[in-house]
């Protein structure tokens, strides 16, 4: 662990007070799940250990943050916080596979180990154990919110799966993507948090807000990252993104400079396909479009944090405030 | 249209009597879900266009008579009555992209004009949709039901791909695959109605029987069609399933007859897969093993029929009487 390693963990940890009873049941329901199928079939249960592991948890770590503003009582809102976890999951399941990528996390993908035939029906199982976790909650707003939330997730990985390659690119469908391919599962989480703890529905349209906010803000973290993190650090290859025909915001920025005459519309075009991506890795770093980028991300936490004080102060809110800062400061 | 083919068709219109105005409403679910992407996502209403037509709609027919033995009103099935016939046509698209597969229906699958990452994608739209239409029936159980029949589905595609070309093959495994393969989506449509319809526990547990012992029967057709079925008829190549290493019920009962002697056991222990194949198919289809297989099926209808005989006689309670013979009897 390196040192930098171990100062985002200790900052995690802080933010994680006020909600570490809830977040073990959420690992005891993964366990569970996991351990369930150890006996009656062997190869599932193997599957569900490879994926269910060493996770962010950010997914329910929002749920029950956004519930601890309400003082609402946990036993509803652990079955939300795992079924959000599950669906995410899902979905990196199925992107890999898409994808043909062969590592996510620093480890080999489902697809890479057990092959795409495998990966698409893990897939499949893990949205049905999520969907049996939203329908556990009892609640008909939240039921609703997860059928949507999937809905509003395949579109977008659909839209941006025809928009791979394509010249027409802007800023307006590049936050409609990754509004439905991020923010809104971090609606889910928070939206849904906020619902089940008994919100009023100013306070439910608050976490709504935070969590839509929140999410763009943390994509675009995230697409920034794929130009300048670590390739070790990241678990997968620098320039993904650009490799599956993503067009993100500093390769947008990039095109908007030099319109027509730069890397990306040579990609795009389908030239030499490495060079340009090296050549935009390069141009992306040298200059000072990630900042322009990190000033946007910064933008929406602000906006994030802001819709968070019409609430009363509390330890889940002061957690959800500094969740939004470590969302721009993390590096990987 | 043949003669047959007519004579099949008048014999359905003559089912469905006591449900066209449901029909006709999922039916217009189906255009509006379809319509509704036109002008904002024409990739994605092309694609809903090529699979939401033609089908035999058994699902939402099962939904609508299971709620018609409890003269029910319409407005809360007709959305689980969608839901029932996307869930089954996602897991159709899931199914044609792993398998390969060219052809589903007579029409190329979507998997072969769009490409395996569309068909992924369109497979997790369509299940995300079908959530929705469940929840839109404001029913909890429905929607525990529904949540517990995609995990049940894909559960048991997870074993069967596990379980391709493997040397174990039992009667009680091949039970458990199409219990989970088709009948749970099955239970889903008739439990299902008869809940949104009001129904006493009994009459609950009647149907969900009902619709459990038809899934097998009809699944187990679906597997003697695969081996005496017209290529054009069907849609689809002759000996699909054992080609993708599905042993069903035919070819474990030529394996029984002479253990280990066998082309199925030649075909797992991956000798000359073809020639195999062919024999196969010419043995079962020579000998009396389809007769016993239709016993099976007619023993399963036979079960179906007798739990609903707890209920008062209507025409929904008759149609479905018919329909447990229609699957029985059709061709394709």
């Amino acid at each position: 662990m390196s040192p930098d390693d171990r100062s985002n963990r200790l900052e995690l940890v802080e933010l994680y007070a006020p909600i570490v009873g809830g977040l073990a049941r959420v690992e005891a329901e993964f366990r569970s799940l996991t351990e369930n199928k150890k006996a009656g079939f062997p190869a599932l249960y193997q599957m569900l250990c490879h994926v269910l592991v060493g996770g962010k948890v950010l997914r329910p770590v929002l749920t029950l943050l956004s519930a601890g503003c309400f003082n609402g009582e946990t036993d509803r809102i652990v079955p939300l916080a795992t079924a959000s976890e599950l669906l995410h999951i899902a979905t990196l399941v199925h992107d890999d596979a898409i994808d043909k990528a062969d590592t996510r996390r620093g480890k080999p993908t489902v697809s890479k180990l057990w092959g795409l035939e495998k990966a698409i029906l893990l897939g499949d199982f893990l949205f049905a154990r999520a969907g049996e976790f939203a329908a556990a909650t009892g609640n008909l707003h939240v039921v609703r919110l997860f059928a949507r939330t999937l809905q509003i997730i395949s579109s977008g990985e659909l839209r941006q799966s025809f928009a791979a390659f394509s010249p027409e690119q802007s800023y307006e469908h590049y936050l409609e993507r990754i509004a439905g391919k991020t923010a809104a599962l971090f609606v889910l989480a928070t939206e849904g948090g906020a619902v089940l703890a008994g919100a009023t529905d100013d306070g439910v349209k608050a976490l709504h807000d935070y969590g839509y906010n929140l999410g763009l803000a943390f994509q675009i973290v995230d697409d920034i990252l794929d130009f300048t993190g670590d390739e070790k650090e990241m678990g997968k290859p620098v320039g993904s993104d650009l490799r599956q025909g993503t067009i993100t915001l500093p390769a947008l920025l990039l095109m908007q400079r030099s319109p027509g005459d730069n890397p990306v519309d040579r990609l795009i075009r389908g030239e030499d396909r490495e060079a340009n991506i090296a050549r935009t890795v390069s141009l992306v770093r040298g200059g000072d479009i990630i900042e322009q980028c990190y000033a946007v991300a910064r933008g929406y936490r602000d906006r994030a944090c802001g819709v968070l004080d019409s609430l009363p102060d509390s330890p889940a809110r002061r957690s959800l405030m500094e969740l939004a800062d470590y969302v721009i400061r993390r590096d990987r």
